[in-house]
């Protein structure tokens, strides 16, 4: 795979939109499982698991379960009603999204369902903000969830069978988030999204299940690009530059990519991947799952800009790797799609 | 299952968006399979096929094909360059939703993937309509796809093996759909999008996966109510309403609730499941599947809008079943959704 190609060919001038209103973030949610409320970020979450069924007989239940409890922790925190809330997007990973679909039935909010793999929570988010900055409602949830049992036995293999698992394998996070955006009259002393870029599907030819953050880093490449170029602006103009989840071996490549693009990544640039594990916990390249980046989103990063221990502009870059077991079966290639959520506390 | 509750009990007065701009539905294209080219819409369709495989090896690969063909027909018919669309807004029902992915990512279109099960084209166009009409692109592509046979053998039984058909089940219509909205300086002389209401997942408790159309009828119920509610309307100032997919027997059970809550449906509702077979073609309760509705809608309905056969405003109202075969094992009830889209004419 030759990663070093150029991604001036494109037409990445008409992907970047600007806010003409302030998307305010208001609040947000997360509840984490006993591995990742043991990594990195220990402490930092609202809700921490000490055991994955959390209750439940199935997987597939506790990862639904966590959904509802994020979004009724978001809700609490926010004071606010899920009648006074008007969209709902949420999306996951299981088949036909019933991760989504069973943890939010309960809340009778207006929903769209969105499914863009890992990259789902920026997803939403952009989707979201799109839509409160046409002054269509004023209170929007965005929501998602992964489950590392429920993703292993859907996608790879049943755990028990102890396969082994390959050094640019990523570890799917246990986990659930809930961000609430707000776009009414009230000026929220709070940061804000002033910008998204759209992603577009980028698929390079890469074959391999265990090697995802290879297939999604020419697309967060593709995405930052586009936003650099349609902004004006340079890498070191944000105060951090976040990808969704490409891990170790992922975010490796894009640095390279962006390099010969001209666009170098610094210091400020980290991957969610890599942010929620100890090297200790021996998970591979790193976390994984639509989970993944929304937990360090919420638990880490957006606490860090209301403190004011983050400041400036921030450019969250959710990745998504576009494949399914039938897909990989018939020999097809991962595509890749990332998109980027600019946030603001300056 | 008490289907004659009343919806009074909802808030249903925020999830109706009066679009502000003209979002004119400029094309359409489709391509059908060829049982569907047989049926009641025969000689209606862009494209016809004569071979479900569609010269593909795999049925998940002809699914896309045909998406990525109902694409290209569409960007030749609207003459526009894929370059200048700002959206592509798709799902299907593959599991990841792989049908659309392999099918668009040769489009190299900004890209935010639907899920919402049938529902999706309705789900589409409604946030389409709610992003352009915030000013932000101007060129948006709505597309779906199904297939008889991958969703068979993904949700029931591979057909080889000749399982019985129950008297409620539905067909899935193998076929796909593109749509371009368009919000730009130029005012075309279309159809267009006036308003949307936002659908909620609704769950009765239906728990029989070869009947749908009653899982989903609650949902359709509680979208129409919230619509005339929020809109001072009666189903008889419409030219006609379109439900997505409930079939015969769902259809039946819709007119039941809408009649108990005081909005009962006349001449003027069709249900798209009852559109496409001919009754000698021995589909249960009717058609099924994300194409389904989307079908009805670009082969038969806004070409008779564009004409002037039907004039008017149209209430077009995609439903969805939110389920898979995992939580149907695990005794899990059918959640269902309803997206109205609002199309006029005068």
């Amino acid at each position: 795979m030759n990663y070093l190609a150029s991604f001036g060919n494109y037409n990445c001038m008409r992907n970047t939109h600007i806010l003409k209103n302030p998307i305010f973030i208001k609040e947000w949610a997360n509840i984490a499982g006993q591995k990742e409320s043991e990594g990195k970020l220990s402490g930092k979450f609202d809700i921490s698991l000490t055991d994955d069924y959390y209750g439940e007989q199935t997987w597939e239940k506790a990862e639904s379960k966590m959904q509802s409890a994020a979004i009724k922790q978001l809700l609490l925190k926010a004071k606010v009603s899920s009648e006074d809330v008007d969209f709902l997007l949420a999306g996951d990973l299981s088949n036909q999204c019933t991760g989504s679909t069973f943890g939010i039935r309960e809340f009778k909010i207006p929903t769209y369902g969105q499914y863009g793999a890992c990259s789902t929570m920026a997803q939403s988010l952009s989707v979201a903000a799109l839509i409160l900055d046409g002054c269509h409602g004023e209170n929007a949830i965005c929501a998602t969830s992964s489950h590392f049992e429920s993703a292993e036995k859907q996608f790879r293999f049943p755990n028990d069978y102890g396969a082994l698992r390959t050094p640019t394998a990523q570890w799917t996070v246990t986990g659930s988030v809930g961000v609430l955006l707000y776009s009414g009259q009230d000026k929220l002393n709070s940061s804000r999204i002033t910008s998204v870029t759209t992603g577009k599907i980028i698929d390079w030819g890469e074959t391999d299940a265990n090697n995802m953050g290879s297939a999604m880093a020419p697309a967060a490449a593709d995405t930052l690009v586009s936003h650099f170029e349609n902004t004006n602006t340079k890498p070191n103009d944000y105060a951090l530059i976040l990808t969704g989840d490409l891990g170790a071996f992922g975010a490796g490549v894009l640095r390279d990519l962006m390099e010969n693009n001209e666009y170098p990544l610094g210091d400020n640039y980290l991957d969610c991947g890599t942010l929620i594990y100890n090297t200790s916990q021996d998970v591979g390249s790193g976390g994984s799952g639509c989970a993944c980046s929304g937990i360090v989103l919420t638990a880490d990063v957006l606490p860090k800009m209301k403190n004011g221990e983050i400041k400036g502009k921030v450019l969250f870059v959710g990745t998504g790797a576009l494949l399914s077991t039938i897909s990989s079966q018939q020999n097809e290639s991962i595509p890749g799609i990332a998109h980027l959520v600019e946030i603001s506390n300056i």
